[in-house]
């Protein structure tokens, strides 16, 4: 049994992670911790867990869990985890961070776009992408995993074989993103009352959402150049779910010759278990993924344009749900355990 | 051309209020305020409103409001109202105030759910409670206006011809009542998140909802002795709209005698123009009424007892619809005017 | 492992029974058949469950049931089911079955509110009402489990320790009950398209509801008395939960005694698994018992009144759920297996 | 005083030009017509309306229309508007048809697209695409206007700018359009039930949409050269509204031109009541529009790329508004009269 902490419990990723490591055979969740005014039984604060779990929920302290934990998952806000981590590290302890704080390698472009300054460069370089189907290896001895982003995830996912095997112009890809409201946290703000996002949508962060550095990056690893990209989020009038509609041009030394996209995709993903690969005239749609761990892609491949769909849960294949996937990696438990 | 002013205007009532009025062809809006930092055009708050009104929203300041109004609409908080209304009547200008502040007679029932104690005795008896239903002709004359709350609005409506005929036993009734999110106003709590209420439906304020002494009062008066009830509000995940569904045993008496409990709410309620009665296996629907200020009511007339059943936009009927609707009465103009 | 059937796997319900029956340790799901045209792999018909279960699905063929099944659950519309139900008792197989063809014992009772005759009387008398809390030692010995419906399940639990125990005059019950719609079924009908349902809310089938008599049924075998309710369903615009709001009068000769009615609740569902007692100022809300078998249940306990407001999944803990809770009753295993 | 007829009123859009044209103060509704088994009162198939309208509606016949009609608004699904069309053009009557049925000049793409022949090739070239921005001159004169559809209205306006002054390359438009569920039209299928659209997202038709050669036949007379665009619709889980999110690269030519894009369409839409252009950093809702006639656009000029995002109300701008807008103009109305 692994001793595994969660700090950040209360927010919607943390409870996740709650949910499903409490199914998880070989964890035992030994510490839990969350921004509270005094410590309170989780199941005073989630109170369908009664009779689930004990556990009393804390403010975190470095001290306790050090103590209590051979595995913390971060699920903290931005520019907070890494305050967190090297403390960690130093323990000899593993850490899955959720948050963004070791996701970008350029500390330049974390500034930019998070409005702080990187404390932690030490193990910036350390720190593993937690995408398994494309870092799998890595992620197996990582002691710090950067749990990727949910748009990024689904992004990266729907375009890796076509960058890593050079079948688009790299520089026209353009990203229509749509996600559900809970991608935002339990953040209290206007904009995110009920009667603000029902019956209402609209695209936000036009250009300039704080996702786009991360997919360009992993990106520009997969096709061995620099490689920027055209995304728009929007905001879908519902809780959970992300749906990635992708276009790009073909590469046109590739336009004249024959081969079927579909099968090069079922063969990039030939053996990951949570990679489904829709036939051309079956586009994904967001309850097929919902409350799993999957994300569905369709090809669609014209003569010069190929248009991706692809879905995730946010919460799960885009947070909590990956960071389970990494866990098992780290662990050597088979892949899905614990996860739908 | 009637001066008419509106202090709250960026609430929902407030902002409903300007869009009715805006259509009113005997109104000149002259004066727009609301808690904001700085004057602000009002088509800049209201982007949808660029091009229909120029007016600059400021800061309320009471010797404005009596400069430029011949009438103003009170669209405060609970105990706000009762800051600007005694300074306005002085300065003989008529008041509709949305608010609850002038609606209980009794300043003991007003400080135990509104947890504050009243300010203005003096005016309190004064206000003519605007429910037109009951009290048109007291409209007709009044300088200052408690519109009524949306659960009592069509509650009361529902139960008046019952109440007032002695039909029903009045220690029975019980109302069960489920309103949209939009009752609540535009208020910022995590409980009003989208994330929270999408998909969920729960009861509130079991037996302590701050409308109930309001609902008592004007049963009382309309049955002619003391009259309490049992009420339970509940939440739909849904924008705009109440209904009620109202049970009450009959007096015994009545038991045997022979009458049409459609026909007789057709009498009570004959030249009202926005009370629809529907027939007996038609039940209303949100959706007829939403928009509108109509108040639809169906009746179940079973051997024991009588359901109620009754419907309207909260925001309209139950709020600045109504509020137009005694504008249109104390000025004689027709009462549907700039209504739907 | 026991060998299962699904009949009818393609409704709401079989759909839900899969679902669960699918992470049951001790089930071999053996059969699964469904009103269609051709055989058909159910990874086709629900994609999401692509390498999860390979069973092709067929129409249903007692020989085949009878064949390949230990115990089959029958998702069928109403008066189908006593189709099937004699044959498969004759071949000494166990059957749950989701419709309310075993239900009623009065089947003049039955032919009014399901509009046909009874076909299979010589089984009705042997059907055992498939609720847990009420009936376990029954289900136990059980060959046919009449799995009851959605409203009839919280409305009992929540009115059975109150006419039990005498607390209330059982004239005196009002329900008001609000369901989602899934509760419908997958029922092609204008009412049930998305633009009907979104955003507005109404009572349907006032005071004849089909499931009224069942709910009499049971509350007068809990009370030993003819008892009659009055039962007002509403339709909340979400797909899953139910929430049923219930008023009723205390019993004369109670009112001076003291007692805590929320210990007597405790008392009475002492050691049920999923039966979940609220304190009395926290009503029940949907989202705390959707995707799980619970029932929570608040008590307010008022000078004359009392008011419970209860929850359930109306697929889970209103169909599958409980279908499975009573699979494992009759077997023998731990009563949550496989349940959330 | 104009005689205006509705056939096909109790669809969607048939209802919303009903609503228009009951407070057009130049309009007498003098005909309605609707796929019914008998003649019925309009106020009793849409119970909101009584007291406002006592016209039957009726099965269509020519002879009536033509007696009682100046003018009719043909509301009919399409392939069968083309049969009511030459009868009422030789009774000398204008017709505004919603249909498809005239707006494509290609009938062989017309039979590849709607699976059918058109019947009508004498009226088709006199027929007149009804979008006030582009023809407004030749709609003056029109005796019959093909009205445009809902996702070619939103895309046009959205692309007339740049298309026309030559700004982007014509063969790189990507179109990501998201629609409500009004779009569909009242149509009874399984896919458009609540419990398949509720808290789901999906693409649809990609690639394969009717609506893509209605939007390139525009686009390339606008363009004066052939022009296909990559759309793809999605369908979003509210009731009404349409929001595009287009992508084009600009012309190489004008890369280094310095051009302020958000001018450029403020002096192309310098005169449309219903054209907003939207500041660059604020992209436009669904919430402004619904309800109004209004075409919102938002334009982020990027150095390589532009960005577009437009939004209108699909029953309003996108059907029953734009034609009564034609209907103004057609009459020498002022052009916003009846609509907000």
């Amino acid at each position: 049994m692994i001793n595994v902490g969660i700090v950040g419990v209360t927010g919607f990723a943390g409870e996740e992670l709650l949910d499903i490591l409490l199914r998880h055979p070989e964890v035992r969740i030994s510490y839990l911790s969350a921004k509270i005014d005094k410590p309170t039984p989780i199941s005073q604060i989630f109170p369908r867990l009664k009779g689930k779990i004990d556990l009393v929920c804390k403010k975190p302290e470095i001290k306790e869990i050090v103590n209590q934990c051979d595995l913390v998952f971060l699920a903290l806000p931005h520019t907070v985890s890494m305050e967190f981590v090297p403390a960690l590290l130093r323990a000899k302890k593993r850490v899955i961070d959720l948050s963004a704080d070791y996701r970008l390698k350029d500390t330049k472009v974390y500034a930019q776009f998070y409005k702080v300054n990187h404390k932690d460069k030490l193990h910036l370089n350390e720190a593993v992408y937690g995408l398994p189907e494309i870092y799998r290896h890595r992620i197996k001895q990582a002691r710090l995993i950067a749990n990727p982003g949910c748009y990024p995830t689904v992004i990266i996912l729907s375009l890796a074989p076509l960058v890593a095997l050079e079948v688009i112009d790299p520089a026209s890809i353009i990203i229509d993103a749509k996600s559900g409201v809970s991608g935002a946290g339990r953040r209290l703000a206007e904009s995110f009352l009920f009667t603000e996002i029902n019956e209402d949508f609209k695209a936000y962060k036009v250009g300039v959402h704080q996702h786009t550095p991360e997919i360009e990056q992993e990106l520009s690893r997969l096709g061995g150049k620099k490689i920027k990209v055209t995304f728009v989020p929007h905001l879908l009038p519902l809780t959970r779910g992300i749906l990635a509609t992708i276009y790009a041009r073909k590469d046109k030394k590739l336009k004249n010759k024959s081969q079927n996209l579909i099968n090069l995709y079922r063969r990039f993903y030939k053996k990951e278990p949570f990679i489904r690969i829709r036939q051309e005239d079956i586009s994904p749609r967001l309850r097929d993924v919902v409350g799993t761990n999957f994300c569905d892609i369709s090809i669609k491949d014209n003569p010069d344009t190929v248009i991706v769909i692809a879905t995730i849960d946010n919460l799960l294949k885009g947070a909590s749900g990956q960071a389970v996937q990494n866990f098992n990696i780290m662990y050597g438990f088979r892949e899905d355990t614990a996860l739908v």
